[in-house]
């Protein structure tokens, strides 16, 4: 295995590999796949995104349409989508109001068209090891949520990722800023149970994951920081203290997926291995997770 | 109809009606109720709370086990009760995580054991006007929220809320401080059916509610506020800007549902209505829904 370099690492470069591969397998369904966006923001580069997003699905043979819906017009367009046998996917551009009511939204997703995997549906299936779609069916293999598989398909191109051990990350020290349900407590469990050390750290105090099991840690950030191999930030608060080199090892792999960088300028003289954003993944993971929604609940109907 | 006196407002004393109810049904069944409690604190106001709960329960009929356990240990003990066919009510005290996390352990609780409804298949049928507990039998009632059951059922025994009339504060302004999924909107949904237009209040600013449509508004919290015959406020925060008496018109009934009060002390002298906390009333509702889940679910079993 040879070290990657930071331009492979790329997370478009990246990204464009598993599209690849969902291109080849769309030309060969005959029935259309329809997703449907909703946005209801009316922030441009918000609009930039969801219009660059609906471009890469449609340019790969999966039909997106992107509607600019009133806030409190997406309860109804979410059932109404649901209840729609014609469309396959649906993608909701987050955040809305900001506040639980987005969680509710969220889980009003049928989770056969979640093909964020953001919903509860899913992420009890991760929590509780279920690796089936429909316990049912053990043919078909559950979904992940878009962002945790996006960092840890874009860790497995590092060596640190051992692809030969069952365990790739055997004893490897893990810091994630964030503990959401969607992003950060999702891949605490994914990279611990890839045997990772885990030390998850949000505003309420750090949790300490091993082998998909949390348990109470008393660590400061600096101790966490200044043992881990692999540092990966979401915390879209500008009072978050930036992440520098001086709190890290060399060569520390560091990855953020927060909106505002949580990392500090001087990580990219400090390590190779710094993806600053990962959107262009989490945007290929979802039409992989398109594809196998439809393969699983639609392809037959 | 005689105007009631603040005396008669006292929680615990309607509270007390409810429960009699409570007892006499649980009289008539000969299966025992089991309802398990879990508490993840240490701190002590919530074991007193925890503790007053369960003698409630245990006066009554309705067997309660509370348990203490490991806040990380909560979500394989929710797991366990649900599937165990003994049980028949299940009750966690939050804030646990105080983050999303609550909200995902909210929603692990099995529907039919969820004696709080706080659950979203519960708040999706009071959002979609959905009156039945199983869409395949007419004759079963839907639950609803505890906390805002206990609001609207105190109300309805001041004179503001005209019995008499299907929809009894028809055209009465309503401002509710707090839109979080358990308690205000729910809340602002159930009095805007029964005719309340309802301007809910929280960090994101003001949303209007009318016939159980939200809407966009612009409004202040200071015109809201003078307009309002009811103000209800849960904000557990201690910059919230408690209401005083010059914000407010004369005879305002003012009832807070957060652990620290959101009004001045002035207002108790501004109102005979002024109602400073409901937790009496949350537990009866909160019997009163494990009454009606065993005859829905549990009984036949």
């Amino acid at each position: 295995m040879t070290k990657q370099t930071a331009y492979q690492l790329n997370p478009s470069i990246i990204a464009q590999q598993y599209i690849d591969t969902v291109n080849r397998q769309t030309t060969s369904i005959a029935k259309p796949i329809n997703v449907v966006g909703l946005i209801a923001s009316q922030d441009k580069p918000s609009f930039a995104y969801a219009r660059a997003t609906q471009k890469k699905f449609e340019a790969n043979g999966i039909h997106y349409e992107l509607r600019n819906v009133e806030r409190l017009a997406l309860e109804n367009q979410i059932l109404s989508l649901n209840s729609n046998s014609d469309v396959h996917g649906i993608f909701i551009y987050f955040p809305v109001f900001n506040n639980q009511q987005d969680d509710y939204l969220r889980n009003l997703v049928d989770f056969s068209k979640d093909i964020e995997a953001g919903s509860n549906y899913w992420t009890r299936k991760l929590y509780a090891n279920d690796r089936l779609a429909l316990t049912s069916d053990p043919t078909k293999k559950a979904l992940l949520p878009c962002t945790p598989l996006a960092i840890v398909k874009m860790l497995s191109e590092i060596d640190i990722y051992n692809k030969n051990i069952q365990r790739p990350i055997e004893g490897k020290i893990v810091t994630i800023f964030n503990r959401s349900e969607v992003i950060g407590r999702p891949l605490a469990m994914m990279m611990s149970n890839d045997g990772g050390i885990v030390y998850s750290f949000d505003e309420n105090g750090p949790l300490k994951f091993e082998n998909a099991q949390p348990a109470e840690v008393d660590i400061s950030r600096a101790e966490a920081l200044s043992q881990s191999s692999i540092i990966i930030t979401g915390v879209p608060n500008n009072n978050f203290k930036k992440v520098s080199a001086l709190e890290i090892q060399p060569d520390t792999i560091c990855i953020n997926f927060s909106s505002n960088n949580n990392f500090a300028a001087d990580i990219s003289a400090h390590t190779h291995f710094y993806i600053p954003r990962i959107g262009p993944m989490t945007v290929a993971m979802c039409m992989r997770n398109t594809l196998r929604l439809f393969n699983i609940f639609h392809q037959a109907a």
